[in-house]
């Protein structure tokens, strides 16, 4: 019984994250009411509130389970030991290419939107926000330290200030992106970080 | 008579304008209420509904009013005559620097915010976004077009698309900057810009 109320109450859970993620990624957090999100799962705000203290504990539960995520989709891509650096750079972008095209160029980076929307307005959310970019930024430098080291990418780049720049021309690109409605920004972005990068 | 009158309401336009344009900064479009903008203002109801059609109108006025600010600024660093395309650079970056660094790093760029808030929720901001990143994007191709034709910049490059790269990593940077909560992207932004440009 125990096991079976344990299953259930985590299935809620998980589908109270799934409809708050899309429905935050769609409109924004605070574009959104508690309302809307227990008619779209169809559940009660009792067992909203047996899961979270608030709306804001529960956005943040959101963050850390979208940072997973985008951590599983940076390992499967600039983590892929199939690629050599380049090759690595090459997937991240076609990969979010397409699902960015497949989502009409709406909605935009989960986390760049939650460090626009909210990093001024609590600082939990700005903490999560920072070590989210720190951690892709971490990712991008293994690449470019790989590609220095197979003489691909210029030597005379600090790796580390090079990744920084990657992936806030990225978020840029992505914040871009939104307004102009195609592709255009994440195409731009793509040269210019190969240009940059490249022998 | 009459032009009292039209000082008047001119003036109250003004101050709503200016007091929404500060909060919406501070907190976002959505998490602010109309009650707040008027307790601040200091203003009724029928004042607000007087000048504007709706909280979205209200907005948009906003924006609109931004853009022409941003403008300003772009002309007085980016259109600066006395300078030559690296300093004009130089100057843009060190005049937002300033700025960003005075409200300790917060807020970030209102035409950004709208992006990530706004773009996707009402077709009528992705409109004046898109034209304010275009716009943009014009001033730094000219001074792009300049540090060629002055043999400074690197003749290679395509000065549109270097141009929106430039505007696009820097709104990156400035939406790095509100998680980091220290001037670090706008540095490196300067830094990768120059390295980008400079022969």
């Amino acid at each position: 019984m125990k096991i079976k109320a344990f299953t259930k109450g985590d299935s809620t859970r998980r589908q109270l994250i799934e409809v708050g993620a899309r429905l935050f990624h769609q409109q924004g957090y605070h574009n959104t009411g508690l309302q809307q999100i227990l008619k779209q799962a169809a559940l009660t705000k009792g067992s909203f509130y047996f899961h979270f203290k608030d709306k804001e504990s529960f956005a943040l539960a959101i963050i850390e389970q979208q940072i997973c995520m985008f951590k599983e989709n940076l390992n499967q891509h600039l983590g892929n030991e199939k690629f050599n650096a380049e090759q690595k750079i090459t997937a991240f972008h076609q990969f979010f290419l397409e699902i960015f095209t497949r989502n009409q160029f709406k909605g935009g980076c989960p986390i760049g939107n939650f460090s626009q929307e909210m990093a001024d307005v609590s600082g939990l959310f700005a903490d999560k926000i920072k070590h989210a970019f720190n951690g892709m930024t971490r990712c991008f430098k293994l690449v470019i330290d790989q590609g220095q080291q197979q003489g691909h990418f210029k030597a005379e780049l600090n790796s580390l200030d090079t990744a920084n720049f990657v992936v806030n021309s990225w978020e840029g690109a992505v914040l871009r992106m939104k307004a102009s409605q195609n592709a255009e920004p994440l195409e731009n972005w793509y040269q210019f970080v190969r240009l940059l990068l490249i022998n």
